[in-house]
């Protein structure tokens, strides 16, 4: 538009310093045959909620956040540079939730196949996308241990309502998606999961650290040790973020809010150091509802989670799994 | 992206019925040479505003409403099929208003030159946006003709502030960009202005037309009148909304809100009459602040506006006009 | 609990003044073989609509709203006496939307059969549950005349995502529940529709009144014509609400809003003018959505319109409607 | 403060134009032995709601509603200059809410003792104020005849919760201070009152008008009428407009809203009618809770009030009253 | 209502899982003779507040909050099982505030002599509430010790505003309830106090502990020691929890929030750790105004504290209280 | 008004306690030639702020904050005493940024010249105040280190956009106001700065300690060693708080929230340590918007930084920096 002086496009942000990368600068478009380091996928399905969610909203939410962030570690002196490609979200069904559930398994598998793509930021929607997600990358990855961040178990009987999102990884276990030695949950909260469940978890072999347990023992060395355990089972490593994981004090937008949880720092600091494991190659951010939000700090932190991420990728596996 | 089934761009509409065209679709980029009926062009200012404003934000918003409408009028039983060509933004300075102003008239100015375009709806901002953009445009359609729909004069002295919102129309008088006898002002308010002004506007030949005269005389009438009036002396007329000429009730989202305004049906309904006649070739909509706004209420009738400008072109010359 | 002093059950109302009756005391709890005036039921599905939609939570909402008001017409001098068996609402499917839909068939044609009620209050949800409580309706009650309050047409194609709160009269003409002829839809406004769904109205015999034909011909004619019309062919007469009928200014709650729309004055007098006719005898109220509401003014009219209906039928067949 | 350069008072208003004077600049403190045209004063209790009111903040959000509006009247072409002498508020008791009634009464009948002051303005909190106002205005005055617009009788007993803000009409009729000739209440609602409150209003000779005869009937009518007939019977009207007889479009910060009521062009036009009549003297604005509000509409449509009794006092006792 | 397939009671949660109680689901209703762990009573009196104060709809906020959280204790692996009498609220007077405070009183007598009921929830309102409570809880259980967790020391004179939120301790002290050394106040922050009345609660030998002491020392070292010392003193002892003892970050919806405070977690444990110890045999939370709050967290905290004191009691005496 | 029983000046706090001081009460108006501890001034510009922003508000709203809280500090058990002169706020240009801009320094300079005062609060504002108030402050104290709060370096070039809030540092440095060895950053935050300004910082002998660096090594420690080194080379020290420092969680008012951040605790005693220092003779609060906030959070953390400020001064030199 050389014509017109002083014009830019509709709606864009407003400053620009020319010395300041934004995060969602990094977003590029696809092109086949480029190797790459993070593909980004928007899963927006929130009715298969259990109670009423706008987690649909979340992976507009989520990029839009990354527009308030920089590329720039200054704890690390080095600006994130690798692009992550953006293919955009999964086409919802207006009234048939489990065809949407199908269509994100089907077009996961599409894109994972896409080989040129290291990692993968999977952004929800509600938590029943972590099923349809882990099952398109187990086909593509082989083994998978998943590690997930929640303040529940996630393990509820499907016959009280079909493929919610209290359901996934009961789901992944009963289709044998993934294996219960496989699972590490961390971050379940008193109060919050019914005894059945629990009970479920410890007789299928899975793993579970309680928010007392994070406490007492550190989530860093938490992930250090569950991470080195799994990388010895499996071909590759999941990390599923309910942000509900986090105190309703850091975020409040999450359907399901309670005292009691961890703090963002400790979650960040969680996400760089396991993202320094070679086989962590996924990670799907759940549970955020922009609509009950304040000020968008929920997907201020899921950002965050993304860049912490890729900060952890950077630094690689140096320090914390070379044994 | 064929490979990949499901997937559609980030972000986008969550529903598409094939049958059903949004009028955000009808806006489209500027090609050269193509002769086109409107073109629309963002002026993002709010800093010149006396009370806090985010009248920048109003663009945008106003944009997005008209996502959430379509282009069927089924009182005239037919489809907005002209596209109206999306210009973007003119970029403001963060630091330096009289530099944004200066830009929005170079900027129009350069825009207004491409004479393949018929009709402009220009998106404030605060109302100091439209004396930048009467000059830009009078420069370019000779003598013009202003219709302003306000619950204030706007012809505050310039000393106490320079170009705030409260001053265009002084502005454009003192600077013989327009001539008293060419401006009607509609829709003014008591306890709204300063007896000052309404003075300067009696001494400078300008037409006002109260609420209590909108009220017992209809708008309809008044319009007809003055437009033909109008018409026998300018070139072109200009129509610009100040939204706080509305009821607080019908739009909750302007800076300067209050009881005594006008109600929704009856400015819609006027900006069909005027835009049925051919001088009317511009419309500005200024002073909606969407961070104070309920709901989008407020854009939500300035996208409004717009689709009834368009029918009333539709309509043509026809009825009203015609003696 | 007459041991302990003061002490009155948790939660309810903090005053009560002995002379005063609230309208939600006129609630009852159902017995069989009684004859009763009204019957209520709640219809909470708001996961078939095709935009985020809270309004599963409105039938909780216009039953508290009754609390607001009384069972007095100061207009009328006389009290509403008649109960309201409550039913309770139809229990949903959380992730088979279209189970849910089944369910509110065959839940209102179990409750349908009960002959002893007169009057039915069918509270929504999204408008997608009137496809299914208009088809038990006709199975009870044999030819249905429906008329529509609504700005849209809602005879979208079912192609495009199924059974969507965009389709329900499209679905009933189409499964023959209802005749073209017997559908009057009013309120229907510009740049709200798509040309295909008018056509469709056209070309099905549905008749149609724009909110200018509102304006121009008055609700209380357009009624009492179209009932009369009505009157000779059908045995049931059914109104179903769609509260976005009203402008955003009276109903900011419910998710489609916009300018151009009735007042809610207007609504509530032709609510009680329809009721005034025997074969007047079921309503639901749709598409009002809580979560989005300002204190909960749009289940507020929703009560409202509840009241004038009982207003009505407590006038009986006695004015408008003998000839 | 001279010598210190761009000095202001702190959090004063950012922008004053040398030719616009605020309405709220016409408030002044008392000085003994000066006439003046109108006092104000404050009462902010609203400990005395039935239902939870934050209305004790009314009397400041509604003079910082004044500094929205200007003194000047362009339908009448001039400026209001008569001061408003602000007497303050009444200091309310924490806990005790009938001492908080007494000192209302005691502290506004030594202020109506300055003979010097023509019209009041009252200021509540909640209705109840309403009764200790006119029983120390009836001390001063003589007989007063009152014009109360509200949605409610407010004549309730008191023996189900004492002397609340559904009670000051009944308390005023059974004390004697005014007669029930001389009550005229306007925009009485249905489903909004009791029966027994409406028959006692007609057993005690109490005027009712209710809003459907407000429409059919005019304000304008219905107050030049009840003005004339009651200023044969009395020494001084006082007018008491409870916010809430406006629709909840227009007051959305009213504790009770509802839809069915009056629109505030008619309110604010009805205030300027009766004002104009020499004996009404006195105007009490209640009912406003600003912690409900939206953008403080419901005091900016309380300080119109007030602006349109002072315009109807300029014009005084002209047309409609003399005969 | 078995006729009626898929009915459900009105505005009942959506989903059901057959595994999952939910801690709500442990309310009952009271049976004489039988013998129960816990019972809880509303007090909504708020207008005892010195600050405009909707605490009187925290007894409803924090049992609906109970429907958020289940039963089960995952750090415990055991469910709560004992259920919940809920005597339901005292019902307090519109317009009299000491009649209210002499309701909880008389209201509560009756309730506490029932012997049956083991351990009391009361939940408040402001903080007068627990001046009638605790005098009413020494007369059936005698001397009582108290520990209150509190920002504030609630000791001020009671001739500046009668018997408000900011007196029950003092009124305590001064009418012997308790006296000084049976009263330990937890939490007191700096700012936030008179001089005055921390010299009052020294010379009545009332033990504080500062923020900065709790943060020193741990609150479960000082809760430890407190008790034990309490215990020998003291017939029972009761915790007052005044939630805004927490930070403004973790309970946003107390009327007098502030920085400094206690986080959640800290207040969790504590309560979980008070609870084991026999004599601690009632617990008050107050001071939670749901009106003002942000997606009812502070509730929520509020409903955790009764989860843990149930958790406690479930460990019993076992190990901090053996010596 | 000793004539007038019951009556307080209008809109003041409702309650007062004889034994209770507010903070607020600290604020008086200047005198010449006494004395004084701490000057306050008010620096209401926020239209230089890259970002919409509202900081323009933040004065008021601090210093209503001081209202909230009273001047005990209990765990020094003593009253802070001292008076603070409010001079009020400079008044800003409406069109003209960098004029107000100037009117800052020049007013500052004027207030400044008053050696009576030893301390100065000076209130953004948005950071763009800081350049002006320190360019000032140095004009008359001397050579002037500053210790700065904040997640941002503020080191941004001026090309882009003139001297905007992200510029302060930059300029002060370019203007050779201050060294860049005498500039100390606390709490810079990673993905919220550009690699670019990080090497200016370090180029230009700025001090930066990272959040990271917070965590691990204590504020206490780092400030206490900053403080003594600046001490050799300064004659004043400057403490600038930009409020983002914080964590979105504990400061949600601020325009560029983000987690990570310091907790209020944390930075409360920080000021409490810095004040004590007799070479700290300076504070800005910047970067607060009230229409942002929740409840007044931010401007509550603002004020008890004020308050903990006079809490260090009153405890002075004798602690900490003594060696
Ligand atoms: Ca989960
Ligand atoms: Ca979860
Ligand atoms: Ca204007
Ligand atoms: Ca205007
Ligand atoms: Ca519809
Ligand atoms: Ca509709
Ligand atoms: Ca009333
Ligand atoms: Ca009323
Ligand atoms: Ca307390
Ligand atoms: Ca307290
Ligand atoms: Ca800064
Ligand atoms: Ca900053």
């Amino acid at each position: 538009m050389i014509e017109f002086r002083y014009l830019k496009p509709a709606g864009q942000a407003i400053f620009k310093d020319r010395y300041t990368k934004k995060a969602k600068e990094l977003l590029t478009t696809w092109t086949k045959g480029k190797t790459i380091s993070y593909g980004i996928v928007g899963l927006p399905l929130s009715k298969a909620s259990i109670s009423h969610s706008g987690a649909a909203f979340a992976p507009t939410a989520i990029r839009e956040a990354l527009q308030s962030y920089t590329v720039y570690s200054g704890e690390q002196t080095f600006d994130l540079h690798e692009e992550i490609v953006d293919f955009g979200d999964i086409e919802m069904h207006p009234t048939d939730i489990n065809d949407s559930q199908k269509r994100i398994r089907i077009g996961l598998s599409d894109i994972f196949k896409q080989e040129d793509v290291k990692n993968w930021f999977l952004l929800g929607g509600d938590h029943s996308v972590s099923y349809s997600a882990i099952k398109a990358f187990r086909e593509q990855y082989g083994e998978v241990g998943v590690i997930q961040f929640d303040a529940h178990h996630d393990l509820r009987n499907t016959e009280d309502g079909g493929p919610t999102n209290g359901t996934p990884f009961r789901r992944l276990l009963e289709d044998k998606v993934i294996s219960g030695e496989n699972l590490v949950q961390i971050g379940i909260r008193d109060f919050t999961n019914a005894k059945a469940y629990h009970t479920y978890a410890m007789d299928h072999g899975v793993t579970v650290y309680t928010m007392k347990q994070v406490r007492d023992q550190s989530l860093s060395n938490i992930l250090t040790n569950e991470i080195i355990t799994l990388a010895k089972r499996v071909d590759a490593i999941y990390l599923s973020v309910d942000m509900d994981v986090l105190d309703q004090a850091f975020a409040p937008g999450c359907p399901a809010i309670g005292p009691g949880g961890m703090d963002s720092v400790t979650l960040l600091q969680g996400i760089y150091d396991a993202a320094q494991h070679d086989l962590v190659k996924a990670l799907d951010i759940v549970e955020i509802d922009p609509t009950l939000d304040f000020r968008n700090m929920t997907s201020r932190v899921a950002a965050y989670v993304l860049l912490e991420f890729m900060k952890g990728k950077s630094i690689g596996n140096k320090s914390v799994y070379i044994t």
